[in-house]
């Protein structure tokens, strides 16, 4: 998309300033590790583009976005280790690469340094305290997601509700608390910020559930293709599937499988695309899109406003 | 001392009030299993005895002191994960009794937590601002204090100043930001905040020196006696050994031995005694206790003042 690569260059080159320590080396390297490997930038980008939309300077968001881009880079970091995910972004997971001990001790010296960075906002202090009252509160829901996630997996019965719920917590609330923030920074109207955090949660659901359903299309998003389905992981596809196939029980046999075959994967692949569950999951996703988009019609037109429009086209669309 | 359970149950009773959810249970059970189970709630009555030894009111500091208490709480829960600690307080440490992923998930819960609890300081939010910078700064600290002992363990040489450098972060830091809160929250003078900052730092380092010392002197703190010699940990104590022992060989061997006999410990302690290391070390913890205290006469006389002296000769007194 025309000008995202322009936004993400900023927040790459604001993310390596403020990460700026050096020692102890061992646990600054493992800081930066995963930061400075890239990334979408997604999160401080929505931040800038709602600031923007409301008439705010996108520039005056960057801290606050670098550190919600550092809250999300903190979460990956513990989750691997929770899930035991080696492979992150094409590359060692940080506790393959730095041990456990340091990966825990990293993961804590970003999410504290995402604190330090909010508190360079240039604003008022109220507006400031606000931003931090959200954050914390967000990652405190992220934490909520990934235990209700980990308690799913053992779970029999999940229901789709108890699911959207948990992505919702997991993954949508980030993008939530991007939109508002970058509204509260840019100090819209009441109606704006609400507007924007409804994009930003719609959007992320979009997100989330786009990003499941690539895993079972099988495109590259720096994990290897139909993950999910190895680790039995319980997305709205699954859940999809065990209500309607009427290859429920051999479905349940591939997803406790500790280590499946490739023909395996292929036949558990075939069950949910016979069920329909993909195109299900698929326009869930497009649906949470289509009212993320919808939302935004509430904002007077803007340049910034119609790139908000083309993330939530793009986040059902992309291939990776 | 007087006025301290009085203090200390104030604070429990904030804490209990602040950790007030509850789903998902499996998390926060684990979030409140430590908080819950008692402690000297050291961190935040200095903050409310600092606030009120430059005329504000203890009362404001509350939230503030509940942060630094579950700050401390969530550093106890991912030190113990790195560490391979099985105990705290007399009790399963939480990765024993919830399992790992939990664990890292409740102390980042926590973390979040502390700082959702500080934007509730009654306070301009100018002073809120102040409040969170110190707090993350304080937390990326730790980080680095822990990674530094980390460090230690497969290091053969060991500076004082290094290992004081260590101390400083990891503990100290502490103690130096519940006071300068303090006086921060109770609009103290510059020269007031400064002087409280100095006495908490010192007070810390006094605390952490002396509590080196009840290890091996082998009082209760709720750990094995003789747990840090067991488990080869480099202390003022061992450090000062080293440099001065005729007999570092059989010291560095018994340091070295995965599971250590009691009669092996007792010989490692009779060697820590014969080379004075243990009175050099108290002698250490004693100077910064009085440094603390001589630094509390730039304060005006007052009960709280009174109250913070007590607390650090307490400091180096104490038997567990």
């Amino acid at each position: 998309m025309d000008g995202m690569n322009e936004l993400r260059k900023k927040v790459n080159g604001a993310i390596e300033s403020y990460l700026a320590e050096k020692e102890p080396a061992k646990l600054y390297d493992a800081v930066k590790y995963l930061p400075s490997a890239g990334g979408k930038r997604l999160r401080p980008i929505i931040a800038m583009l709602a600031c923007e939309a409301v008439g705010g300077k996108r520039e005056n968001t960057i801290p606050f976005g670098v550190a919600l881009e550092i809250i999300h880079t903190f979460t990956l970091v513990h989750d691997d280790m929770m899930d035991k995910d080696e492979i992150r972004r094409g590359m060692p997971s940080v506790h393959k690469k730095f041990g456990e001990a340091t990966a825990i001790l990293a993961g804590d010296a970003l999410f504290a340094k995402a604190f330090e960075i909010t508190t360079e906002v240039k604003a008022d202090s109220d507006i400031v305290q606000r931003l931090v009252r959200n954050l914390s509160v967000m990652s405190r829901e992220i934490c909520e997601g990934q235990q209700m996630d980990m308690g799913f997996e053992e779970a029999d019965d999940i229901s789709e509700d108890d699911f959207l719920i948990m992505i919702e917590k997991k993954t949508a609330k980030m993008f939530e608390y991007a939109a508002l923030g970058g509204a509260i920074i840019g100090e819209g109207s009441e109606a704006e910020q609400k507007i924007l955090q409804d994009y930003g949660r719609k959007l992320g659901m979009a997100f989330q559930i786009w990003d499941d359903c690539l895993d079972v299309i099988g495109k590259e998003i720096g994990k290897p293709v139909g993950s999910d389905i190895r680790e039995g992981k319980k997305t709205l596809i699954f859940l999809h599937a065990m209500r309607e196939s009427d290859e429920k029980e051999k479905l349940m046999e591939h997803y406790e499988i500790k280590d499946m075959s490739d023909d395996e994967l292929n036949d558990a692949i075939n069950i949910l695309n016979r069920a329909g569950s993909l195109d299900y999951a698929k326009e869930k996703a497009v649906k949470f899109s289509t009212d993320a988009r919808e939302k935004l019609r509430g904002l007077k037109d803007s340049n910034a406003r119609n790139m908000l429009d083309e993330i939530a086209r793009f986040a059902v669309e992309r291939e990776k």
